[in-house]
């Protein structure tokens, strides 16, 4: 049973926080010290209904790190590996951001709306200190604030057409990790083709949280037809998809090589990142990993054994009604993955046999077939 | 009705989560993305007990930021503007962080073990991304860390006794904000004379997992007759007390000098502190206050209103059954304090006026008296 979570102000509401609880939001998690909603109907139902209609989301809790002035995009080569030197405007990226160890402090989206004002659209740890940190430290001529702006997700497979009742067509011409600047009722937008979703979809950068809640109840009436559903990153979804959770995944104990990272790390490239030369200079301990076991699951402790050795741990796991199976992250170290023994993980069903995955999980390869809503059938990972 | 929350990796449990669970936790908050009890008995059964007896509260999630290294006393005054140039070892310091225009970011305490050997005992954000961002920034020589340390606090009339008879007799000679290395079953343990109530009491900065449990066990065995209980910070104490709380009370919003905490800035001191400019040249444009309001209120809105116009913000509250009132901090704008118009609020019995008080409260002054626990006689705040 989960417990109750006692809310304060700390625990930043949002603009949609009275329509979320109106529409019987299950759970909370906290998130930038912000409330993100983690279940409506449920987990399950709501992940079949995100793979087949659309949900709005408020992900509110995605804040805004804004970073004005001449030396912006200085700074922000300055906290990532990865080489933005053929950024454009109206361009997002996904963002490793390093210390000078390279350890990972955050994955944002990084928006770019010109050389001199970016956005980082951040995960669970306030970038907003870091940077001005090492804004102080240099003297870059910056300004570093967390602008009023929450961000709304359009998600699934009738996002598009639920979008383009709202903001027109032209939003059908808009790039997977582009966006434009759409007006809506006479305010400007930023929208783009994002989301923590393999769904597809967008997300909305509402910056007045009057015409947010309008916008809310647009996309409800107008989304009717598409039955279109309150919901929230789904745990299933996400680890069905191998998108990676900052703090959950992956933490300060982490470099994004060890993550599985390795394409947004600009290793040969001419950079002014701090994090770059210990990059590469470091040696992988671990690599994050996808692990299969048979059956419902619910694990009693997160470790992961070869024999008696504990060679891992799991971040995260979710039932996957789709394939019938407990599909596991977890942080294994090296010695896990170059062993023929196989691994062994610990559930309220005793010892359960794993199988080792790359991430994201390549259903194909794993011999598992896909099964749709009506033929779920949970197979009880407890001995018969 | 409490919401509830969605546990995971990314919301840290601690080495006691399993006893506070056993013990019968009514209900969480997320601080510094870790596990925070909130409420064992119920809010006001936990706060009697509180000022009569004996609790051990979890408070693990007052994170340790640790700077070790030739710089670290420079880095340290970097971020606050109080004078620290008189700090001893053996002496804690509550200190206001803040950055260069003077806005607060965070009020740890900090623990002095030598010149080059600090911890910052924060609230909840991420200090250790602002010293981080400092350090490379300016070069600095320290290391910054979140070492393994998870605070255990031992609150209450009774707490002196209960710690003599685990540490022995010179626990009695620690004082208020001074700390000693005290052994514990062969492991020194950081204990401080400090804690997050007015009740008197002490926090162990437990370093060892596995020691805390025992240790932990110990509190309770070696208490039944003190009646000692589990607890956590308690809403009705610490406003009854005026403690302020991060990210409720005061925020990235204020200046010190907004919220009363004028003695831990040293504005006439020669030091090298980032924010001691700024707040030598600010003006407050509004002040932290109390504000006490008849019956047993349950606020509908949080404006702090004079006739028409929104003057305030009410940023945490509760009724105290001691008073026979309800206490609430504000934020409000300096012409609200100025005003002799009467300042209203909303509850769910209609618009209330309120009486303004300095922080923290004075009973006395304000003509109110206090009930024992068994005279404790609500008053309805409904109009009759």
């Amino acid at each position: 049973m989960m417990p109750a979570l006692a809310v304060s102000r700390r625990t930043r509401s949002t603009p949609f926080t009275s329509r979320v609880e109106a529409m019987g939001v299950k759970a909370y998690t906290v998130y930038n010290h912000m409330l993100l909603p983690t279940a409506f109907k449920g987990v399950e139902e709501d992940y079949w209904h995100l793979c087949e209609h659309v949900q709005v989301w408020d992900v509110s809790c995605e804040r805004q790190v804004e970073i004005t002035g001449p030396d912006a995009e200085k700074l922000i080569q300055l906290m990532t590996p990865r080489d933005l030197s053929s950024a454009r405007a109206g361009q997002c990226f996904y963002l490793p951001i390093c210390d000078e160890k390279g350890m990972l402090i955050n994955d944002p989206i990084a928006i770019k709306h010109s050389d001199s004002h970016w956005w980082l659209s951040i995960a669970d740890s306030d970038v907003k200190l870091l940077a001005k940190g090492i804004a102080i430290g240099m003297q870059l001529d910056v300004e570093v604030c967390e602008p009023e702006v929450w961000p709304l997700a359009v998600q699934g497979p009738k996002a598009e057409e639920l979008m383009t009742r709202i903001f027109g067509e032209h939003v059908r011409d808009i790039r997977f990790f582009n966006y434009r600047n759409l007006d809506y009722r006479g305010t400007k937008m930023l929208v783009a083709r994002s989301g923590w979703s393999k769904q597809g979809g967008f997300e909305i950068y509402v910056n007045d949280s009057e015409m947010g809640g309008i916008l809310w109840d647009e996309l409800f009436s107008k989304g009717e037809d598409l039955q279109v559903a309150p919901g929230c990153p789904n745990l299933i979804e996400r680890i069905e998809s191998g998108l990676l959770s900052f703090g959950n995944d992956m933490d300060y104990g982490d470099t994004p090589l060890e993550c599985g990272l390795n394409k947004y790390v600009s290793l040969t490239a001419d950079i002014n990142s701090l994090s770059i030369d210990a990059l590469r200079n470091s040696t992988p301990r671990h690599q994050l990993v996808g692990l299969v076991c048979q059956g419902q699951q619910s694990f009693t402790a997160m470790g992961v054994y070869m024999q008696e050795l504990c060679v891992g741990e799991i971040t995260s796991y979710a039932w996957s009604p789709r394939y019938g199976v407990t599909l596991a992250m977890a942080r294994c170290s090296n010695v896990a993955l170059e062993t023929d023994v196989s691994l062994t993980v610990n559930s309220d069903a005793g010892v359960q046999t794993v199988v080792l995955s790359r991430l994201p999980f390549n259903f194909n390869d794993l011999g598992l077939i896909a099964h749709e809503a009506n033929q779920s059938k949970p197979v009880s990972g407890k001995p018969v």
